[in-house]
């Protein structure tokens, strides 16, 4: 078995050409960390800095580890990309690139780009790495694909250079607030995929809702700063679709899980611990980052969440309204 | 089982309203005639004309049926629409509208609409019902979703008196070539990300392979005439993730099957035959309606179908020339 997915995978790798031997710290060594390891290591020489979750304590001085690296891979969740870039700032060299692949907010509804653009500053290097590579999927040797969101070229280049010769596609994508919304609604979205299919809404409706959430989140992307059609890249339809159609997808299992929630449990706060989507969409509400007014399917994602009861009867009035919309929207033109 | 779904269809039927009695001449009362019948019937006065495929025969006479009706609906593939569509023509009342759900093309190349456009003539009240409204899914209770594309919005309006009460969700698009165009490709597409499942690309592939399919459509539908952004209405990007991803599409294992397909068989040429979506292909290349050499996803699945043999590998070249293309592109900005 894993003769074959190793055979499979070299038939896999994308055509760039790279001699470089990069030195990289890999921060985390959880499931994202080791999709990281599976993917470079052999190639270039890796670091990987953890914290014990229990007691705190790291394994080696972070400061330190980041001084002469040539890439810092943030392999780990929003939560703590602020106080990790922050220390490592002052440390890391001018060439060095820091390359996120984490797709929730942070405790202040920050994404990661926000984050890191933050602390790094204007001239500051980094890249988000956003697409369709489940890391089960991507430690068993199939192809990962993803934009790789930077402003800047020469990073593109680079990181291209880092990955030569993994199962990696990687294409360059400028909208790095637009690729940062779309990893982060397509979690939020996902769940409610997971729902339907649950709760016996068909076939048919999977790929309605697909549609209808891919055109919130051009809307959303759009009203944030970022591009429509981003919503529509590797990093918005490519992971939803993935992501909601994968037997082993988390996100969808969310999803699933809520519709068997009895009255009285407490799924939906449960939820809010496992689910990147389900924390986005707290911290969206808490700080007012979006007007949930303007967004119907957010409005959906929310109720179900809260009330995780009767969830196939929630769908109606929404579908009602969608193609109600549609209705006098033309008949307006 | 039955009381079942239809206690789901009483929950998924759009609000609107009416209490119009209309007489609809359906045309085939095959596989979608059935859906057609069972998303109609008990609210209007339906009509079956059908061909006997065997001795040509037909079982009622077509011209004197069409007469007196509200609504023709062809519920046939694309072959027959002219010959049917010209035999009507002059019988049929001013008011009438000519609804077709065929998702191919005829044998000289032509969608269904342009047929119906041209026979019918510039006044002509046609639409065109396209998006995922899979017929098991719709006979089994489940709703179904589309794009009603016409340049009439009194056509809408009309079609969705007639669908009043059925589980169909209507919504108008008035670019027709558009949606023809993403529907005749969705079917070329669809066998392309099942040859890519049973070659075992993986689930990230087929995020991947979705996202391709819909930029190369977009860029087929705007050279076309139509609207890039109808590749993304439920006519294209919501009919291909339903028909992608369910497991009873046809579409789907029309591509796994030719994985199977062992050197010296005739897969290919069987798969003319039976796939709506390769015979689109054909009429492509025969009729050179569209510059394959700028399309090189079509060209994969013509390669694919041509020589079914070693799919896993034939996705590579295709897969280094995406992603080598998206740097150079890149690199010129």
């Amino acid at each position: 078995m894993d003769k074959q997915y190793s055979e499979d995978s070299r038939q896999f790798v994308p055509e760039t050409m790279s001699n470089m031997r990069f030195a990289v710290l890999v921060l985390g060594h959880g499931e994202m960390g080791r999709s990281m390891e599976h993917l470079l290591s052999g190639r270039h020489a890796l670091t990987f800095w953890e914290r014990n979750l229990e007691d705190g304590s790291e394994n080696i001085p972070l400061e330190q580890a980041a001084a002469q690296k040539d890439f810092v891979i943030f392999a780990l969740p929003a939560l703590p990309h602020a106080e990790l870039a922050e220390r490592i700032q002052a440390h890391i060299s001018d060439h060095c690139i820091c390359l996120s692949i984490a797709k929730g907010m942070d405790e202040q509804g920050r994404t990661p780009a926000a984050v890191l653009g933050g602390v790094l500053g204007p001239a500051g290097r980094f890249g988000m790495i956003y697409g369709p590579m489940i890391a089960e999927e991507v430690r068993a040797g199939h192809p990962g694909f993803a934009e790789l969101g930077t402003t800047q070229s020469d990073v593109y280049e680079r990181t291209r250079e880092l990955f030569a010769g993994a199962p990696l596609y990687l294409r360059h994508n400028t909208d790095v607030i637009g690729v940062s919304w779309a990893v982060i609604l397509k979690n939020v979205y996902v769940p409610l995929l997971g729902a339907a299919e649950e709760a016996g809404l068909g076939d048919n409706a999977r790929g309605f809702l697909a549609t209808a959430a891919l055109e919130e989140m051009a809307r959303i992307i759009e009203s944030r700063g970022g591009r429509r059609e981003t919503a529509y890249s590797l990093a918005g339809l490519g992971d939803l679709v993935t992501t909601a159609t994968s037997t082993g997808s988390h996100h969808r299992q969310v999803g699933r899980d809520l519709v068997h929630c009895a009255p009285g449990d407490t799924c939906g706060t449960g939820m809010n611990v496992h689910s990147e989507g389900i924390h986005s969409l707290n911290m969206v509400q808490r700080f007012g980052l979006l007007d949930l007014e303007s967004f119907p399917l957010l409005r959906l994602v929310r109720d179900i969440v809260n009330e995780p009861r009767d969830v196939a009867a929630k769908f109606r009035p929404f579908l009602d309204a969608s193609f109600a919309d549609a209705a006098s929207r033309n008949t307006r033109d």
